[in-house]
């Protein structure tokens, strides 16, 4: 399969995206001639991460018949001072929510996500140390 | 430096995830149980890896003082049929337009952000074989 995104200059340090029809604006921060009209184009890799792995996981869920109330992901990560600043290390946190939610479950659907699934996962890994951690709120 | 990204599920496949102060809503396409209410995940690597390197070149060509009239990224990535499906090649088209542009300039521009700043490229290097090429309009 070929996946096709577009790009292109609007003024400044502020560019808009084409990604599967819908456009997306990064930018800058004023400190180095942007206007912060959208995010940095580097942390959106994390966004990146972060879409794709829950994905994986609320499918593998529903999957699995158990029922989710919230769910949310918080994205981590550690960038190097030299350049090209990377990022060394990214810590992935899944927080869940919901009734007496199985463990046992939650854990088996981050697992599939992330050592079979999640396409973007498998590509950080081989620049990035990353890690996981599962939380549960009642 | 420590980077944090946010992402919360709305329903569905659909998340919105908040990267520097900005919302981005993910979703799978319908087929899949998704509503198209923004980008897959996955192709959002290649817009982080646009816009990083986007920003570069532009950055650097300004310091050399080079006026361009337009400038647009083309990305292509080749996806593997496997999971974890990733990209297994992705190809960055640099487009200018111009005045008599410098094309010394402009490879130059192109190869200080593949070889020293871009951090996104920096990491899907170690994943995807990358390439690139430049393309000037007068």
């Amino acid at each position: 399969m070929t996946e096709k995104v577009q790009l292109g200059w609007l003024d400044g340090m502020a560019f808009e995206a084409e990604v599967n029809g819908h456009k997306i604006v990064v930018d800058a921060v004023e400190s180095v001639g942007g206007r912060n009209l959208g995010p940095r184009p580097k942390p959106l890799l994390l966004a990146s991460l972060a879409g794709c792995t829950a994905m994986d996981v609320i499918s593998i869920l529903e999957k699995m018949r158990v029922k989710v109330v919230a769910f949310h992901i918080e994205v981590v990560a550690e960038q190097t001072e030299e350049h090209p600043k990377v990022y060394s290390q990214i810590k992935i946190l899944y927080k869940f929510k919901g009734k007496d939610l199985p463990m046992d479950k939650l854990q088996k659907a981050v697992d599939l996500s992330q050592e079979r699934y999640c396409g973007v996962s498998a590509m950080l890994r081989k620049a990035s140390e990353l890690s996981f951690e599962i939380i549960v709120e009642e």
